[in-house]
């Protein structure tokens, strides 16, 4: 298949080494010419995959359109706050019979709205059952390598997901189907927030038992939203919840966990995303998410502790212990999809 | 309340802590003489919690049946093999009205029954109903620095999980009640296996998106069998269930995912077993619940790979390939609870 990836960062890239492993031709856009110029020179990108050597049949081009022209299959894979744009920009120029998947995890700051809502309102409408999203527990730096990874690929249409999975699947890169496209999408941008949480709760140092409950509760809450959302609860217990939850909770490759490992340590908001460079996806899905809580009337405390950290100044010790010391007294276990 | 630990190993050990900084009179039994010297004389457990101070107010016996004689609450903390025997050593002279605990996370190897089963068929009738299980995300060394930490107290008796809620709840220590005695048990056992799993995974350098999909796929089977014990689904996704799973796969305190490293890195298990020198829990336990798991008809394939790898010579590489190969194309996810 011809295959157009919208967005040049280390995902974006490790879903480039993905398929041109399974054979197909792929062009990424990248939007600085610069970093289109080494992908197709040197075949490296080495601000988001230090030390990787992309297949030389990966072509890049900073000319947006161009990348999506003509193409069976187009991967959207930029931040969150950049997908309305980039698909309107783009909408007029995709193959009415393309394969259109995302692979971003996070909600529009002002709508609160999941990445599919977006890409309906921007796409035209024979399009619109062609849509699917990938979710998981995927590191890129470990995709690149080929290290064993399981995903999972969500669509309103059957055919269209099973389309997706038999591109995409691989001997190391696994893909499961699941018609579940909201419990992916709050699965995959809610677990940010967790993983914030995580990371403070690092940094201060109150070890691996602290991490499991906040974790084991960042679950619930999730999944308490995602529910009321109209997701299937059991998506919560798979792969785009529970795993990519994990992964990104314990693994040294996250950048949500590093940023509030840095708020944990006594760095201010300012400085942490100074000094990541990359969007921290997890800040502003606890915005939207803390807005979406009172919204709907879901009770999300440590997406609330985690804004008033973020957002008003909260010591970050006054918040984890805030909500450890929640408990009262013959208060049973509120496990998730109460 | 006066209470009686029967066991003095490093979760034994902790527990005391826990009693003592509430007030509580507490005695611990040690298998050998110079353990409960050590004990009374430096206030030290130095072989299983080496560095920590204990509170002065913990005395040590090694004479069983004076560790529960006069007691108001007992608790049992030794290795599963040997419940059965203590247990009834001890049957006749636990008082009455004393609530008993039990924090031991296995199954008889023989029988396949839970720690609480053998309770009932050891203990006199009048204590049946004074019986709960302590299970969570919970390692020994953190809970013994007063590491915050939150654990759930299951019983038949609402009366007896709140009792034991109170004697054991403090400021670092939050403890919930849930009624299910059957889900507590088979999570906080057989999460040992998927640490085992994990911990081979990781020896292997298979990475983080490998681990958590391994987990995530525990997660799922672990449930399936508890279901079909008669266990709460929602029990794990609480605490006691992907709370534990995750702080049992995830920290260096983890002496089952220890032992899964090693195997992992290549040694047997002889090795491993002489190495650790403590009890490794998950060994045993994956051998009872791949007996279960043919007798009930419940798929458990983490499990039985691993009996393969502990038991049958099977290598663990090709073990992990053959769990992140079962995928055919156009399978769906199977979550948990199904």
């Amino acid at each position: 298949m011809r295959v157009g990836i919208v967005g040049s960062g280390s995902w974006g890239t490790a879903l480039a080494i993905v398929l041109a492993d399974n054979a197909h031709q792929v062009e990424i856009w990248a939007r600085r010419s610069e970093q289109a110029d080494e992908i197709n020179r040197n075949h490296t990108n080495e601000e988001y995959l230090p030390g990787i050597q992309l297949p030389d049949t990966i072509k890049a081009s900073s000319k947006l359109e161009q990348v999506v022209e003509g193409k069976e299959m187009i991967l959207f894979v930029v931040p969150s706050h950049s997908i309305r744009q980039v698909a309107r920009q783009v909408s007029g120029y995709i193959p009415q019979e393309a394969l259109i998947i995302h692979a971003i995890k996070g909600l529009e700051l002002e709508t609160h709205k999941r990445i599919s809502e977006i890409l309906l309102e921007e796409l035209p409408v024979p399009l619109h059952e062609r849509i699917a999203v990938l979710s998981g527990p995927s590191h890129a730096e470990e995709v690149s390598k080929r290290s064993p990874t399981t995903v999972v690929v969500a669509s309103n249409s059957i055919k269209t997901a099973e389309e997706a999975q038999d591109a995409l699947i691989n001997q190391h890169f696994r893909v499961y189907t699941n018609p579940d496209v909201v419990g992916l999408e709050i699965g995959g941008a809610l677990k940010n927030i967790i993983a914030l949480g995580a990371g403070i709760s690092d940094g201060l140092q109150f070890g691996d038992n602290a991490k499991a409950a906040l974790m084991t509760r960042g679950l619930a809450e999730i999944s308490r939203l995602g529910v009321y959302m109209g997701a299937n609860p059991l998506t919560f217990s798979g792969l785009a919840g529970v795993g990519d939850l994990i992964v990104t909770c314990t693994s040294k490759h996250s950048r949500n966990w590093r940023a509030g490992n840095m708020l944990g340590q006594g760095h201010s908001l300012q400085e942490v995303l100074s000094v990541m460079g990359m969007v921290v996806e997890g800040v502003k899905t606890t915005k939207a998410s803390y807005e979406l809580s009172f919204q709907c009337g879901i009770e999300m405390p440590i997406t609330q502790q985690l804004y008033q950290v973020l957002f008003e100044n909260k010591e970050p010790r006054k918040a984890v212990e805030d909500l450890m010391g929640r408990l009262k007294t013959h208060e049973m276990e509120e496990v998730a999809h109460n």
